[in-house]
């Protein structure tokens, strides 16, 4: 059994350390937390040890009731591998404890690539991060790229790859983030970070990305464009997507018009917390102008990066290779069950 | 076992058939679709039987591959009751129907009080409807104000109830509807139709309400005002709901700013389809001025009148008492475990 | 002439240096700006008299080209009363500098009413102000309530006020503001502390308030109840709003559904900025139960203190009373001709 | 004088009617309405004279007291051109008795344009209309995209455009539309009408468009993508597009995020209605990579069309050349002080 610490226990962490135990080969040793909050207490109740990942605000723990099972630096001796799911930049901060205790870890797309030099995508790079101390799993909006883009290039080479990441403002319980009524171009310099993050994983892939921010909240949506090097039908192209992992190709008949419909459907399906781990590209929008490939799709910030950090635990210590682990991820998650039918 | 049939197989039917299913002393006989849509498809693979409520569609069905149990009157003449969960006006229609057949159905809020001369919530007037053959459960508005005035009405009286109901414009998936950028009076008549409604369970209750529409699809949120016949203090308010069923104060510690975060309890407590069957009551904002008491609560408007129209089947039926039912229905759905700990 | 200066040009103070300038018996000696943003441009386009607020900034606006008329003591030296138009918090700071010159100051309702004695409003309190060096005007929510009790007062007298503010989460430009799709409390503690702030201006009044935020930026909505201590009809209640100035009781003909609607109207109106001054009360709102009379009116979050503010300065410097100041402010603006014609 | 004659009263109507008022070589003859309600009121406030679209329906005007100078047939025989700003699909009904009375008219972008089969921008096909019966003023964001492409194609020649448009999901009055809170691809098939609808002004483009709707009121934004067949640089492209009439290039000093400041920018400048009648082009997001121009643009979904179907008028009419005639336009409208500065 691999021995994962979860330290950061948010919205990332939590999904990461559900998916984690589900696993047949790995257990939870424990998820470090910073304060005595309800998720602290919902990590108790869950069964998870908890670390305090402050060493000063231990008492609140014991004020608050919560038993502690020791600090952040003990769950990390006691892991052989750690997933850092702690809020933008402190990933990075919390690198040299990692070493210090020689235990590799995982951070978050939010971290520099300039400070963490390797960067992950289960579908793209798997082999590239065995015995690697520092591996970042990238963003949700740079795994959605990653992932299209691996099948299309594989099997008709890509010429230029432009999108413009339509993001949402906000997640759901971020009540504080707007915007309430406009559309902003963010970043509004040009291209976006997001190409060159693309980069960290496609190193000589042409892509220019555009970001917008809007007033939702549910899902991120990508206007994709890729000049391919053949001309495949359309019907290939969603033929060749609809056999791809970690990708859902929504059919017409389902009449999903936005985000709202596909959360809908993870309700139903009686998904936990209704995530949308996969891709979702409607089926209708695969088309094909000249060498021209146009699509949208639709990327859950919340939880798409989870079976791509569950995966780089077995890469980066060995223990799998990739068909295998994506196999094992998916299966333990349930993400191998289409969002159409019941888990 | 009581042999339920839903008529409807949408927002509220689909919820209703799970919650049905999952009790002890019940089974779903089928569900009536009028469409071989997807959600047709996803009542086959739950294992539910599917009858057409469109005799004419009936070899759309086929055509579909969806294979039916018969048509609607067949479901209808095969139930102890039918749980009518069909769009606004429809369930008034098909009332002639569950006569012919002599079987007595539930119809929801949506349908017109003048045409349906009973109606039910489970905490406010169970015994009332014994042997009733057409019960309406109130909507989910006047169900959240139902189960609040229970409690004050028995502990302290009421003199006049004042509530704002500022509502959700619009489902998730109703991504037609707005509005997108406004405040709408809605009704701009006062007081609102929804004051009546609630006195179709209270009739000698004195109430006024307000109704306003705003770009928002979690939850709806009341802004009430109830002037009681006695003047106990906040805490004594507070503790009383504390003690009822199917409402959970929300306590402070938990950080809770609105029905984002809600939401995001539900779906850590792994509630099926993250719903909220309960009203959702600020402790912090129970307060009262002279017999004055004020307080904000959310609704969620897709599921609070699932755990009704469970007890409403057993009420009409003379199955069980009040107490009897409403324990039961609670265990079966989870809804006796605080929205703060796991299913 | 009054000499004005207008210290803080921002959504507040660049309405009231155009109000100001239209008055016939005013000239704005200035304005005063931190930094010599757009808004600094925009105020030297229109011929303002600029100071710098900040000494230590001075020479950015040197450097942006953009010319100095000297500092905001200066400024204050010079004037013989200042609007005080600054971010909430610092217009307190700054009230030792208006002592210091011996220069009456309004401030704006973002003020602590503990800081500032004395609080305004026109139709209210005009004669309460004369010659009071620090008079807060108050907030736009404040002002819209104050507006509404002073003719049902006179008229009627009232038992009890109970209003539930339905706010916008931001301005139109405030891009950065929340919540994107909530229904948030605010204050989650009740009463809220708009019905302390009306009680500055009515202090024997017999007021409760409850505040929500909601993803809208154009107008708070008021849902307003006031039981009165006689019983009108709720024609009459309508004849004696009309008969206000300063508030539109909006007819039915109109079709006006929201605040979206208001500002058309104010936009075909050839409205400057498309400001609503007035209060806007759907007539058909408008309804008496019993004594308890209920209405929905739209507040103007941007502009309807902006004549308050006006009136304000005659009031505090004696130069005109209630009648004569209001009348003049209103021709002046266009605030005497009705929304739904052109000014 | 041209004589002008406006059937349709409402977005577009109305501003055309103020602009055509505003040139020194055109009058309005008078608009026509439908029905008697707060627009037509507002016509005859402004003095336009009112004509009754529909026959049946004059009785209605007189019961609300408003007076007709005739049916809409008087209103295009006695103009020499109709501006046709009706809904969509009905200006195509309307076209046989422009015909009957042989008068030249202009539909709007949202009539078919199989059946119109002349489509017009100012900037790009000035001199195709002349004398022709039947023009088609194209849409707002075809517009958009036109005034863009122009000076793109004459400076550096176009290999090809791809564009995404996020639309506003409805007007700012329009509060029945949403979604609340999605981000709707729309149409879901690619590319989108929007190409082929710049294809009736630029017929050997190449162009490929994406449509997607969001919860926003205010203006559509573009994300463009056009390869060039050369080679400039951004800055080289910026100057050119600064250059432009019609253009805003929006300076990084203003600090303008959205649609939401630009919109501001138009208040401030007491532009009429607030109306950004030109492309407002993020002056930071201009870049190139290679032969890849991107930028982003903001268009004004109800006012950008305006100047366009006034140029329209005199390019039909012959009565002056592109040049004579936009120069005209403007100056009339106000259009040539840029949006920073007071009209």
């Amino acid at each position: 059994m691999i021995r994962v610490g979860i330290n950061g226990y948010g919205t990332i962490g939590k999904r990461v350390a559900d998916a984690v135990r589900a696993q047949p080969d790995m257990e939870v040793v424990g998820v470090a937390k910073t304060r005595p909050n309800f998720e602290a207490q919902s990590a108790v109740e869950k069964g998870f040890d908890l670390y305090a990942a402050i060493e000063d605000r231990k008492p609140q723990f014991g004020e608050a009731g919560i038993e502690l099972a020791g600090d952040v630096e003990e769950l990390v001796e006691a892991s052989d591998i750690v997933v850092d799911a702690c809020p933008s930049g402190i990933g990075a901060d919390n690198a040299e404890m990692y070493r210090e205790y020689d235990t590799p870890a995982l951070l978050q797309g939010g971290e520099d690539s300039d400070v963490v030099g390797a960067s992950f995508n289960a579908r793209s790079n798997y082999d590239a991060v065995e015995g690697v101390d520092l591996v970042r799993v990238v963003s949700c909006n740079t795994t959605g790229l990653s992932r299209l883009i691996a099948p299309l290039q594989e099997a008709y080479g890509i010429e230029k790859v432009r999108a413009t990441l339509v993001r949402r403002g906000g997640d759901p319980t971020q009540s504080d983030r707007g915007p309430i009524n406009d559309i902003l171009p963010d970043p509004v310099g040009l291209p976006s970070h997001h190409g060159p993050d693309v980069n960290t994983i496609y190193p000589d892939l042409d892509i220019d990305t555009l970001g917008l921010k809007v007033p939702a909240t549910l899902m991120h949506m990508h206007s994709v464009n890729v000049s391919l090097e053949s001309e495949p039908t359309a019907e290939k192209v969603r033929t060749l997507l609809e056999g791809e992992r970690r990708m859902f190709v929504i059919p017409e008949w389902l009449g999903v018009d936005g985000s709202g419909a596909i959360k809908e459907l993870a309700q139903d399906a009686d998904r936990p917390r209704a995530d949308i781990w996969e891709n979702c590209i409607w089926g209708e929008s695969i088309s094909m102008e000249g060498n021209d490939l146009y699509l949208f799709q639709a990327i859950h910030q919340e939880s798409d990066v989870v079976p791509e950090n569950v995966d780089a635990i077995r890469a980066v210590l060995g223990e799998a290779d990739q068909e295998e682990s994506i196999t094992t991820t998916d299966e333990a998650m349930g993400l191998d069950v289409p969002l159409t039918q019941m888990r």
